[in-house]
């Protein structure tokens, strides 16, 4: 689905280089949510979705980078030396920055959805949060991983894991959504995500999906 | 920290029979969320926090609770033999369950601290909000989980395992705070549910920790 969480996944496809047949769903044009046609693959109805190669299906990001890794990482460099450090990053990503993001985007969404002159009340209300709540969390979690991330050109280490894959969607709203500027506030982070952009295995994921422009959800 | 998510990690601590010792934390009064003396522990400040025998510091639910069963479970029966399947659940739990659930909690705490006239508008937005999304994500979740259940004791087959322990706290959420009547609707669900509070380790921890009522937080 195009603008969505599948994006890291075909980097990742990419970057491993691993043959696979992608199959595009576009957002509902009314609620710009996920479309019916995704709930024919699996119940949840959620992308990405990801079909392995003896026809099992997977769904949620954190499994199905989990499974590519695994079984198509032939090097054994994207596969992590410390387990707890890589469930730790890979939950706070999923958990913990993927809820404050999501919250602040519904909470985007919300203001300019609401008409005159309940949107008074609407956008006081986010700019309460924003400043009471929201903010902070941020800083708190860029500054964390910009501790996690150090000196390393990657979460995982000298190659990138799981950790990277997962951090890279909320980490782009962030950015595209222009919550926070990484580059000047975090720069490792924004190192980070530099290298990310500019490898050719990200390109080719975009020029393959159906889009990434996270202004458009 | 009290009706919190460390509920469960005691839980899982009692199961297994490991000792340890508990240093409780109190949510602010005022703001109801985690107090400063956590950020002196962990610079996220969340609970729960793990701090292993020697002395590593560990955060994120899924990732304590991963060190925990490997750690301390002599017998392996709370050890996964579907990879895949374990951390779906886990992802499953922690990002797309715990989302809508805090969501929901989230328009709650808006609802009751928003004064009139402007609680109008946001108690509109609220019950507008369960109607077009909330309602109908979670009862594709819970839909889900019972399918996923089937007729096991446990999500992990035979004897619990960290999906278990971690889909405990939002199903606790949504059966407490009343967002579905699980008993009637999801009759699976409400008896692995029942499993779990009346177990001897699930008392065990209730009566160590510091309350687990969470329509108070």
């Amino acid at each position: 689905m195009q603008n969505s969480q599948s994006q890291r996944v075909l980097w990742l496809l990419e970057e491993l280089e691993v043959e696979y047949n992608l199959v595009n769903h576009t957002r509902d044009p009314k609620t710009r949510r996920a479309p019916p046609s995704l709930q024919s693959v699996h119940p949840l109805g959620k992308a990405p979705i990801f079909v392995t190669a003896d026809g099992k299906i997977i769904v949620e990001s954190a499994a199905i980078i989990g499974y590519i890794i695994r079984t198509y990482d032939k090097t054994g460099k994207h596969a992590s030396n410390d387990v707890v450090r890589e469930e730790t990053l890979s939950a706070f990503s999923g958990s913990s920055l993927h809820l404050w993001v999501t919250m602040m985007l519904t909470f985007d969404l919300i203001t300019r959805n609401t008409p005159w002159p309940f949107s008074y009340a609407t956008k006081g209300l986010e700019s309460s949060l924003k400043k009471r709540m929201f903010d902070a969390e941020l800083a708190k979690s860029l500054e964390f991983l910009s501790t996690e991330l150090g000196d390393n050109e990657w979460f995982n280490g000298a190659a990138l894991g799981r950790p990277d894959i997962l951090l890279n969607y909320p980490i782009e709203q962030i950015i595209q959504r222009g919550y926070v500027d990484v580059d000047k506030d975090y720069p490792k982070i924004g190192a980070w995500r530099s290298r990310i952009v500019n490898s050719p295995s990200w390109k080719r994921g975009l020029e393959k999906g159906n889009g990434f422009d996270l202004l458009n959800v």
